[in-house]
């Protein structure tokens, strides 16, 4: 049987706890992160990420209780009004997990497989879009310069649409970490090789930066790319978001390969 | 010499009038919308748009003069911190103007073209991301159902980057639309033909209905639908925004068209 605390235990440190998560001062300071919703909340308990505390509403707790009783979390009924107060949504009538942030360590990039490397994304909704891009079309995973919007930020959680939970994210110094690295890297550019061109030849594994939303691709970065790509433009839009980009740059470098097979 | 009133002119009848038209009902009944920052400003100035005010900096209206100076327009100067408070944007250092809302009229879609038909899209950052692809691939404009979100809603303007004014965008009773056209009409589904097939054939014009983001396509609208069409999912993502599927979907159909010349 689920034990669980009701709303009189629920004691007002764990409120200003869970609230002061909405800062990543605090998210850093705790390491952990709030996590909101139904759907995100039940991922979270099916996945490997060590959760300490769950907060929800009865009809949340009774769903997922087979789910709740594998863990050792302390889990706390409340009412819509409550959990809503609690989170960054507007409305919450389901759930609020907290979980532990989890150490940030880098990934393989196998064979046959691409890796994004994200030069100072900050827009947090971008940030989110692009994880859900990357698992859309099963990338290897997401390189993010230091100054990449944290991937714990609630708005970027919120627009991964759960896709945070399998896709794999580092933060590193980019420049030391391209200097290693023997893949073939690709930059997306305003000008470069066109992406349609059905004779542009792209490596068959590699890394493909994303730039920043107003900067582009830094400098210091220059040195370690050896194919320039772009996006053909037919009409007059001055640039394409960097979700966009990244999903149109997936999308053509990921067709190639598979028709070539 | 441009003849501005300074911020003493400045009633506070017109403040309310300007502070009304973020609310749609408002700008439905004084047939004005309001538009934000430099770059947009100046992008309306160059445009058709009938624009009965502009409330500016001095910098800006130095900048502009000889724009501002072609048309008949009720011109303000006023500091930064008042630009802010007229507006929704958290900041505007530059100007804001009320331009007249164009008269709904449909448009020709010509031989070799594609249009948008939106089918109940809600989000207004969606819309003005699905304005600003329209017009990076060159479409020939956009078809909206009536309970699609309203195009001068201030987030649509925002996030349409400048596109909204190059972008054709009609609002109709779709069934109807649909049953009076000899285009072909393609739709897109997450079971359809595979966009990255090559042996996939296309129209070379026609229609390419996006659903809502929640619901997809409405029923209503199936039995106009030709050719069903889906982006393959190489990873676990269940879905990918609509703003990504309108932009994957045309850059795909755009690029067989150019390459099959």
């Amino acid at each position: 049987m689920l034990h669980f605390n009701d709303f009189d235990n629920f004691s007002k440190s764990k409120i200003k706890f869970i609230k002061s998560l909405r800062l990543k001062k605090y998210r850093l300071q705790e390491n952990s992160f709030i996590l909101e919703g139904a759907k995100n909340v039940k991922l979270l308990l099916e996945s490997d990420y060590e959760i300490s505390m769950v907060v929800a509403t009865a009809s949340f707790l009774h769903e997922y209780t087979n789910l709740l009783l594998k863990r050792n979390i302390e889990i706390f009924q409340v009412n819509e009004k409550v959990l809503s107060s609690l989170g960054t949504f507007q409305e919450n009538n389901a759930a609020l997990a907290v979980a532990t942030i989890p150490a940030n360590k880098p990934f393989t990039i196998h064979k046959h497989q691409y890796g994004l490397v994200l030069d100072g994304i900050s827009d947090p909704g971008n940030l989110g879009t692009i994880i859900r891009v990357a698992d859309w079309y099963g990338l290897a995973g997401i390189i993010c310069s230091n100054n990449t919007v944290e991937r714990y930020n609630p708005k970027v959680l919120h627009a991964s649409m759960g896709s945070f939970i399998n896709t794999k994210v580092y933060y590193t110094d980019l420049p030391s970490y391209l200097a290693q690295t023997s893949l073939p890297i690709i930059g997306t550019f305003t000008k470069g090789e066109n992406l349609h061109d059905p004779q542009t030849v792209w490596p068959s594994e590699g890394l493909i930066i994303i730039g920043n939303e107003a900067k582009g691709i830094s400098e210091t970065l220059m040195p370690y790319i050896q194919q320039k790509i772009s996006i053909p433009n037919y009409g007059h839009a001055e640039s394409l978001n960097a979700a966009l980009a990244t999903a149109i740059v997936s999308d053509n470098l990921i067709r190639v390969k598979v028709n070539s097979k």
